[in-house]
């Protein structure tokens, strides 16, 4: 058709399933000075109050040179890069899992991501399939910040393209304690419970222990935009109102780590000390979630981590459940059939650390 | 109940009235640094554009190291820290006294704030209280940033409870002149009015003079929540719609500080040179707001004050009211019975430093 | 009238078509310093990924100090600042030329804008007429970082006044190659194509060729006033609902620039090597847009340009068009009688550097 003279080959239209194999390589775009005013947004959006990301001083008294960018947003930079080559054509976003974090992240800091394929299979209807990858992002000095493995379902550009051989990695499916990675730099002496906001530690947090994080808050679409775009994460269906109207939910989705960060910060009321993120052990984005939406969260302790060589700090594995227009203090998940409860949206595994 | 499992008492629920009691000391958690991120968040959020916190250059030709964070940042940040001891379970924030300002507060500066509990009184409904503190900023090297007296109503968590001896401290109506602190590098030999934006000097306002500041600003929920979780406030009311719509006005109410900061930047149009606040004398928050309102606001000048040893600088003592959907144009305040006008939702008193 | 009884001298109410003439010079208030703030601001509006902006490893890779603050940031700050003197009673902004950039401007610099009046022409309704002003941004060096060419049709005060002598001023319509300002810190050998997001080069784009940049973006309310506001641009109209309602339209109007951006950052996918912007030749903001329109874009390559002593690096001059809630993969444009196409809202001619 004359008139559509475009060249079609400069717009990148991310990969289809096909295009992943085993041992392919992705290079992903765009490397990202992380700032101090990527901090502060970052804490305009959640509202996150744990001291170490907050205050240089606290970080200081703990060791560090001062406060490190909060881990999930070290996450949402890493993740965003990968959208573009990775899950533009993806119909979902299965699970994550070997989610750890490395060297902390400081303002003036460059992430870059490489992601690798480590699995693909295709599903019985010929039209997607799934693609492993396990992304890592690294600062300027190559060292690394975060590494992780995701699953997604991805559309097939060409339904008759052969289905490539099966290949699924083997996964942990909890954390390995030994690649907890400590910050050496860390030392819990002169750590303030005044100003960390709680006197309760490591050892007073017991396995099957609930806690319902009693704050909601509700999602704005200018809210969730501005964040995604932050995070420089270019899925489509996070932005674009006017094909949205005409997609299967007739609105704009809330990226899913958006979720994340919401039910992290709302967790400080009650996990204090909970000042690092050290693991994501496993996640499932249970349900799309939408501006309007008023998120909960609750956690429950999964198991309690004791760090060799180290007396002065623990880690706790933290499932952290968060519901929308659900309170939560009921500690809503699944129902007697297994099947999560309609207000589920993110169920997530992951590991903190807490002085003890 | 079998399923409420949670340990409450890991639940951070603030302090109820009885709680409280004369001479009682608060240490606030999640200290703050301030980053060059959050100025232009609230830049973004208000517009403001007084050159004394807009440009690094016109701080350093009045003697200072660069452009401090404006001073309603300043206060923000400080006041947000006390919410969750001091107001979680407030019924309303009732005025305020005695603010002073101390130090600049630089980019990389860490605030911290203690309350002081200086008075408390029953009401006599049985069901609520008034506490008054008296809150401390403070920078790393402890010095004092802001100081403020503030009073709010506070729900009993047991009607049954006695009531305490009444309490009620005495607190100055006006500024103390000697206790104004003005900055010590202060210089003004080098004030560019034209890069200010206005010739208009001390010496050009006189008492009883009454400004319209002409512009107003309409609200967006996106907004309020994003400033208010900046500055760490916790109070539930600003961010959580599922539960204020089952509440007294069905939505969710605007914190008062964004208001104090809205009208501040509309001021700036008639009061340029009002480069930096000195002190807060008083102030209620009249009415609440919520999005959508338009807010405009007007300014009246109360005093003019000379400061000692200073030939180059003098304070307004000023009276800045908001409106919201008032254009302000016949300076709306209360009616013949001295109550206040419908759509007046701000009565602030502050100081205000000028050249002379 | 007793109770209007403001200074009215003290408020700025912008000047008038009268008030201008030829020769004339304004010192526009409020100097500026650019922060990483403002920059995370910038990329949570409109989520532009070009690597040089984004990562200071990557603007060093090119030998530049730091990655220099986004382009249009740049113009932005520098456009806001001229609002209250140029165009508070503005009806329309006209157009644009002669638009240069000078030095990058890096975290930190602080920008101050003069403007000289270098036409002026009544309208035969002798209501209002076209003022032409030449705006130059600086930095705290005197360096000019943009320089631009605007004109505007703003309202007379008094229609009696008599019409001034006409003074329209030549302006090129097209970029001046010997002009264009190339950073002499350039240097292309370390450009890196797998994290610039792109292989194509300016040797892969021909002249006529049209690129459909895929992309929309919806946009908010809260998302275009904190971006307005954060340029320091005071336009009534995109802030205040409850006159706009009463308005033209019945809504507040979305900045121009803030349509700029959108389109510049949608760009990216297709150009992404154009990672410097030049000049801007000409634009016209076609139509208004409100919160809820989506834009799209879509670029044609009009010339390309040798960059004399240079063989690494060359200019192409686009033409950017953009378009609200169509999505341009028709390249709409103009009818067959020569009017814009409804939807189009946005017609920029500019000029960006590419690696050769």
């Amino acid at each position: 058709m004359g008139v559509k003279n475009y060249t079609e080959s400069k717009i990148r239209e991310g990969n289809f399933f096909e295009d992943f194999y085993p041992g392919m390589v992705l290079v992903h775009a765009t490397p990202r000075t992380i700032t101090s005013g990527d901090q502060a947004l970052y804490t305009a959006f959640y509202g996150s109050r744990f001291a170490f990301s907050s205050s240089d001083e606290f970080a200081r008294s703990l060791g560090f040179a001062r406060a490190p960018i909060d881990d999930f947003l070290a996450f949402h930079i890493v993740f965003g890069k990968t959208v573009a080559d990775i899950s533009l054509n993806a119909v979902a976003n299965l699970g994550y899992a070997e989610g750890i974090f490395g060297v902390p992240l400081y303002p003036g800091d460059t992430v870059s991501t490489v992601s690798d394929v480590i699995g693909v299979k295709e599903n019985s209807n010929g039209r997607t399939g799934v693609v492993y990858v396990r992304s890592t992002g690294r600062n300027q000095n190559g060292e690394m910040v975060l590494q992780y493995v995701r699953w997604v379902m991805v559309r097939k550009r060409d339904v008759n393209t052969p289905a490539p051989e099966v290949v699924i990695p083997e996964l942990s499916t909890g954390v390995v304690v030994t690649s907890l990675s400590i910050p050496c730099e860390l030392n819990l002496t002169e750590y303030d419970y005044a100003l960390s906001g709680s006197a309760y530690r490591w050892g007073d947090y017991s396995v099957g222990e609930r806690i319902a994080h009693v704050d909601g808050m509700t999602i704005e679409e200018a809210e969730h935009q501005m964040a995604t775009r932050l995070y420089q994460n270019t899925a489509k269906v996070h932005f674009n109102q006017h094909t949205e109207a005409e997609g299967r939910f007739g609105r704009r989705l809330i990226y899913g780590g958006h979720i994340i960060s919401l039910a992290r910060a709302l967790s400080f009321n009650g996990m204090e000390n909970g000042f690092k993120v050290a693991a994501i052990n496993g996640g499932t984005h249970v349900a799309p979630t939408f501006a309007g939406d008023t998120i909960y969260a609750w956690s429950e302790v999964l198991e309690k981590i004791e760090l060799s060589g180290r007396d002065d700090v623990g880690a706790l594995r933290v499932r952290l459940v968060a519901a929308k227009n659900n309170n939560c203090e009921s500690f809503p998940l699944k129902n007697s059939e297994g099947r999560y409860d309609e207000d589920i949206v993110l169920d997530f595994d992951y590991t903190i650390l807490m002085p003890k």
